[in-house]
């Protein structure tokens, strides 16, 4: 068997977190709806950022997150993602390619800033993220590494970067590269507002046979379905793509593939911190078990546990030795 | 009593902190000695930074920490110091104002990049730094407010800031202004390497009568006396100075003012994440203290408090409601 240079190559947007602790009150005060996830432009990022507290900079984006956890599991992880050239992209590139994944994209300069996310905490440990997209949303289908995708067993995209138009073009073709080579791909619906504007063409994509895995939370199934009941959603989107993996918060995460179907509760945790990125490296655990060949349930435990890492601390990151956290199911 | 503007005004390193875990090894293999701060060019900034780890990065700066620690506390607080005029200057900006510390300075362009410290923090806690000072040694005599100084009960100063020229001048320029005024001027020797070269300039400071309360650590108060013994050392420096206040570790801390003394052991903490700022934050509690009138005890105390805060978190600013943890001692 060859090796594959990369047991998943993620693409998404490249973004560091700013996260500041916020009250509910301040949350009220702005409009802003705890939990959410919203678009801004840079005049609103420097105002919100005026008001807010002191922040602490984090590398985040949920692919790159994603990556991160991947390469924590001892994964052969690679990312595409676009930076600008300032402090703030190089911070990106570091912080990726300390963890020994391959950042595959170079900065560019003269798109304006590199991306940032407000996540505003409240001590119920929600996050509140408040996106300026600024480079991240340039990247360009001429930057894809085609031998790259090809290359990697899995191809992992994030639904938030299908929003703009560049980038959606970048992604296409990265599945076709990784169709052509007979390579699955993995996709995440990322949020609601995502679906809701994009669902109908994700849904032709796994028509096409174009998604291998999607990953979807509760809320992200109910929207692209328009079924509340949690199960009668897994019954509508599980025929449709031949593995679907859903996390259901508190109560766990099921996988369906085929006939096939496991469930895991969430792994049990000392205090909830921060929840930003928990479905990402939920992504992560799956992924690297998917990567090692593992059965349904060890995959799911595998997300459950990274992600129960994540939400234990401020950012979006693995901070604790994952491959420990692991232990057997790695093996 | 006319109201002053400022309870104090701190003058000190803009830097922006770059927090890494590292394990021993690291150190080792760097050949960093743990525990230290270091001075280095930009270069081996960016040598060091491309083979560490991921960073968090927070604001920090010896007398910046402080004076976020006396804005926590309920005091009125300025900070003076150099930033340029990029993305890190910015962030280094926000987060001084956001906690309601008026940030004095404007950003400078054409001065290379805002400083940053790459801060290792190995499992026992320690932190190793390694500080490209950047913008914030060009910290120039023409940018001090004085009528800001002149309008603040207590002048702190930063003894990193006395090694490089252009900002020693200034502080020397800051500290006429303070004493015209009428008002106090407290001093902290920061590290040891700043004693070995500057020790006599501090002492002549002393003996001008500019020096009203001095911070030392036991490292530092044995290089500047010369005596290794803790209680010797004592009696050497304290009749130098009308306050003196010494930080002893797990011991505690110790402070001489006349024929006065008190002691009060350190906090008692739950689990000890990251040291660096313990200096800074108690500086920040016991100068809140005597910024109320507080007596020595109670001033010692507040220190206490407020560097067992911020050694159980990453970042050597509060994120716990400190004016919270104080209770009565500031009522």
């Amino acid at each position: 068997m060859t090796q594959l240079r990369f047991d998943v190559l993620c693409i998404g947007n490249a973004i560091v977190d700013v996260i500041a602790d916020a009250d509910d009150a301040f949350l009220e005060a702005q409009g802003l709806t705890k939990g959410s996830m919203r678009l801004i432009d840079e005049a609103e990022a420097e105002r919100l950022y005026g008001v807010m507290g002191p922040g602490r900079e984090l590398s985040g984006g949920s692919a790159g997150n994603t990556a991160a956890g991947l390469a924590a599991l001892g994964c052969k992880a690679g990312f595409i993602g676009q930076v600008a050239d300032d402090q703030l992209g190089a911070i990106y590139k570091h912080d990726v390619q300390s963890l020994g994944v391959e950042f595959l994209v170079p900065a560019r300069g003269e798109i304006g800033a590199t991306a940032r996310s407000l996540i505003l905490v409240t001590p119920d440990a929600q996050r509140t993220m408040n996106t300026f997209l600024g480079a991240a949303q340039l990247l360009d289908a001429s930057v894809i590494d085609h031998g790259a995708v090809a290359d990697a067993g899995i191809l992992y995209l994030e639904g938030y970067l299908w929003d703009p138009e560049a980038p959606r073009a970048a992604m296409e073709a990265a599945i076709a590269d990784a169709k052509a080579a007979g390579r699955r791909v993995a996709f995440t619906l990322s949020d609601t507002f995502v679906v809701d504007r994009h669902g109908p063409d994700f849904l032709r994509l796994a028509n096409e046979g174009k998604l291998d895995i999607l990953f979807a939370n509760a809320a992200e199934l109910a929207s692209i379905t328009g079924e509340q009941d949690f199960e009668a959603g897994l019954a509508i989107l599980a025929p449709k793509v031949p593995l679907l993996v859903v996390t259901h918060g508190e109560q766990g995460a099921v996988a369906i593939q085929g006939s096939e179907r496991a469930r895991v509760a969430a792994e049990p945790i000392e205090a909830l911190v921060d929840t930003t990125g928990a479905g990402d490296l939920f992504a992560a655990g799956f992924l690297a078990g998917q990567a090692r060949g593992k059965g349904l349930e060890a995959c799911l435990r595998l997300g459950a546990i990274a992600a129960a890492e994540v939400i234990q601390h401020y950012g979006a990151r693995p901070e604790a030795d994952l491959k420990a956290l692991a232990g057997g199911l790695l093996a």
